[in-house]
């Protein structure tokens, strides 16, 4: 066993001076093992939330320590447009401080990539191996790639960011995206086929998503592998690779905790052992885990304007009917209506709430994962 | 003929201290007929887009010495939630600041609409009137728009600014939608059906835009109709009502000119009396006036980081090949890399052009109307 | 005994449309008694400090059950402008988003209006009763704020709030200014004389700041009759009434919370009672207090960028030389200087850290009461 | 002659991630001659006020074809932090976005550095050489610059960022400042004594201001040298030597011109051939050129909110009473409040105006220099 560690400096940003900002890309492997199979982990794409980076940082110690059985890929800071963006006390780093665009909703994926995947290459497709169509399919996502971000007229930041960090992780077999919430207790996105190996994580919640693309990492990586796959079956090929990607939810944003951390990638250790792509991993005692379909996780958008007092927080059971929250009118303050009280529409856990008491009508006050 | 002019604030936002802030919405009709007609204008949604609201003061004056054949219903400054949020010297009044959601995607638009109503009506359609047809499915639209905005969860807050805008607009037979763009010569977009109506308000640049929606309230306003004429097209109904609807571009953003407003205006007005929707108007002299279809719309995309010298300006014609900007990179000062070119990518018109020289890779440096 | 609560919207603010934004004013008063004395309270002049708000909409409920012998005027979310200003999820009313003016530096105090009281009454002046003194130097010092905001080339937007605010305040006794910190824990502002006397408060921090003015209400408040008795007494007369003011700091920002401003509201009656403003309340039983001077009141700036974990939290006692936080670089993540350590630079109290992990150099990390 | 182009990059930054982010500091000399004397230019303290640096551009190259009699030290794009920060289209470089700190009004001045350098010479002072003194005071300030940044608990951004500057001008002889205005004309602060030989720029206002220091670069350059030669006549020591500082306001912000920053270069050129710091340079023709005092240069705050025309432009001379702008309210479109007229207070030329039409109450609409 010999595990390097390497670092690469990749630029992906200038500032209007031309200075270059750029973001690390650590990558760890036995040297002494070909490395079949890739995993890429990422972290802060929307700036201020900053635990998977803590979290990549203990990781990046503990792989050292244990028989790798696949190139680890960690990307801390992946967003160099983001993290520089201040607005007041807070980093604002969710999205494009010019054009609004969610750093996290630009991700490539057409349907035609799979289209014509399979036709340019209806001939051979049939005498290939597994591992010769994974290998052929990802090398032309990959050009792809490539020619979206070299199209004449350009393409607009976001999907310059999006694009140039999928060409970092093109190649891999599991992506892993962190993020966090807003004031959040931990939960991790799966798709539907991965929702069950998802409890790997330790991880309290799982939010089950169908595949199918919003613009996010994780729907970029796997849905165009369900795509060839379902065009393969019509042709009478059986396919069953898929490339496994998740996005997990680690607490609270505008915040890291080494000590948590140190927890948040026993769990993710856990999943890679599970699923074979390290050895000697000691394990860790599973939590209950609850599974929510992605229907039956709702916003609660404010009805009102005003000052919120949140009295269920992340990680709380309520009840339909419960009062979760007060909102409190400065105008009224010398009559009844001074306080608005907020319900819960429905049975279930409190995943997030809106970090501030400042609301407007249509502020996303509450996610609740529905009990079923 | 009996003008009057009404005036009603309507209560749209609150701030966190309770305090309402309104639209003002006004109306201007005669008295002395019935209208069974409205006109629905709308002036910057975008609050940072304030020359409509020049032209709507403006169109409230000389509306009064005209004879009208509609109802008028007119709101300038429609939007209260981006109308006070400041960015430095400007106003970002773009988008939603906690959300990025662009304040003009967010309209009510779903294909469902037009099913449930026709299903809903199946044994009595054929028996109506075009006048009851299209008062019917108004009603319809408008218990949509309603239903919407009652929802038990509630809606985002962009969702509540378009769908409230929208209750307003739902009767209209025609909606006018006035923007601005950043530094950027007068267009229009109409729909392909309208294109060629739409030079009636004499404005040189006309972008002709294919029926579907995209998130703004001119499509939100004609896709049903269309859907509806779709639908009962496939029962043999014939149904050639539709709401006209444009978003109207009226310069650059940051700014009001109110002799500008007045030649602005006088378009609007040559429209409306070409239409029938007034009597009485001297008419203009009409441009000349080139259409683009949307798919020649094209957006180049800046490829570099830097300090940039707009060459060619909103209204110029550009060769493919002409350096058009230059950009400038102080890192490289000393040497031939200090500027880098940008070129046309096709021939065409500069519709507009980014407004600051700061700019990243993937900031929208110019929109071109390519020619055909 | 009869006590009134009137409510009165004051205009103050106007947005783009030419709406008006008032700020509510609340009177308390026992109408049975005629009131020569005054207490000012306003809450949120940084309008993402909000306790202070849940903590007048508690006194004015509890008011009405004591015995007032004062008119109190409270002034809850008393910035239109702050209180609209969004910055990604949170608010920010720091400061004006135009000029970066803070809200709480821009009140009126100049030294000639003192000097200029004295000498334009010379003559009168010394057979003057003190309470006649009091009246007509708060009639003068109106004149000059009306003065100010009435300048023909006018005031800027700060300014202009401050003045406005402070026409509400000059006539009070005592004028509370409530504020939080960002991630804090309860502390007070207090001239040197009031020092002791704000112990009744109840809040366990105490800062000590000599009689000077620095742009602060509570500072503009006191000083010009600080001022005042200065220069009687080079004139052989004695005058010992003074305005008190205070800056109260009720915790963190961008929350609120009704059962802690129960607590919060008891130690305000509670020094109203002691300073007979109002009789009939139960009293608090007093915790342990420290009082430090601003001069040992320390800021430490960031000397890092990167992100933050405050390893001592708002309260914490801390020992000159103790880790305090340590900052993560990700850049280092395979090598020693991943972390560096941030160490106390003297034994005290950390009264408040910045609220985000996000650092760059020259952040305000941490402020701490250091032990004298 | 054997002229040479030094280019270093100069960290001053870093972003979270911990990616270090400098500015470029070019240094032009004749080699072949010693350089007893030093120019430093900076431009772009305030991130979107670009054009100084292509004039800086063009300043580099045109140096290079003169005779230097001195070292150029040249500093385009100097604010690190202000230049990665958007706010919508625009660039918000003005302040520190987390605390409202203006980048132009931390550098360091203290009385006191005049005052312990003459006390720690006091024995010697009277028999150094004028040249001796210079570069005695100037290691004395070096010193004082270095102290304020390495204070145990640190200094905040701005200080930072404006300190670390100082310690590259430090021992400049001249130092320019490239700034722009908002919607802005050419003008120039020149301290008194440089009021006249200011006219070399050929910029046709000049604004002189007092020596003293109000937190600018240009204040902070010369003032503490009017303070040591006060300090030595005091002792009898006449000391003429004064580090010459000017602010240079090269029209409008968010914008660059290459054509206009050839002409801007120009007038520095000419400056530095009048004071002979270059040679060979073949001079302009001068414009006509009006000097107004600090006191006489006064700024118009709005009294209305709304949507402002500028009838006035920036250049033009304006009447007292003269109408100069119309502030629109789209709540009063009925009747004749609709519009409310700004008046000119005094007769004299609009230097600047804001640079957007939507203001509020206290917003700084024009700059007026007024005639004496």
């Amino acid at each position: 066993m010999s595990i390097t560690v390497e670092k690469q400096l990749v630029t992906l940003n200038q500032d209007i001076a031309g200075q270059e900002i750029g973001i690390p890309v650590y990558r760890i492997a036995d040297s002494s093992k070909p490395a079949s199979t890739q995993v890429y982990i990422q972290s802060a794409v929307h700036a201020a939330e900053m635990q998977g980076s803590a979290v990549i940082f203990k990781l990046i110690k503990q792989l050292q320590a244990l028989e790798l059985n696949a190139e680890f890929v960690l990307v801390p800071n992946c967003n160099p447009f983001g993290r520089t963006q201040r607005a007041g006390e807070y980093l604002q780093g969710r999205f494009d401080a010019t054009t609004g665009n969610n750093w996290n909703r630009f991700y490539h994926y057409d349907q035609a990539d799979a289209e014509s995947f399979v036709e340019d290459n209806l001939d051979e497709i049939a005498h290939w191996s597994e591992a010769e169509l994974v290998s052929r399919f990802k090398a032309h996502l990959k050009r792809k790639l490539t020619e979206k971000v070299d199209r004449e007229w350009g393409v607009n930041t976001a999907q310059f960011l999006n694009t140039t960090l999928q060409q970092l992780a093109v190649n891999a077999d599991l992506v892993l995206d962190l993020h966090t919430g807003p004031s959040s207790t931990r939960h991790i996105y799966a798709p539907e086929f991965l929702a069950e190996q998802a409890q790997y994580f330790n991880i309290e919640n799982i939010i089950s998503i169908p595949v199918s693309f919003a613009g996010a990492l994780d729907e970029a990586s796997f849905t165009p592998w369900v795509d060839l796959a379902e065009l393969l079956s019509q042709k009478g090929i059986e396919f069953s690779y898929r490339v496994k990607a998740f996005t997990v939810e680690l607490g609270s944003q505008e915040n890291i905790c080494l000590t948590q951390a140190k927890q948040d990638s026993l769990g993710v250790l856990n999943y890679l052992q599970q699923v074979g792509l390290v050895d000697g991993f000691a394990g860790v005692e599973l939590t209950e885990i609850t599974t929510t379909l992605l229907k039956d996780y709702k916003t609660l958008f404010s009805k009102h304007a005003g000052m919120v007092e949140y009295l269920a927080k992340a990680g709380d059971k309520v009840n339909k009917g419960q009062v979760i929250a007060r909102v409190l009118n400065s105008l009224e303050f010398d009559n009844d209506s001074a306080i608005t009280e907020v319900i819960a529409p429905a049975t279930g856990t409190v995943i997030l709430h809106y970090p501030s008491a400042a609301v407007q009508v249509g502020t996303q006050l509450y996610k609740i994962a529905i009990d079923s």
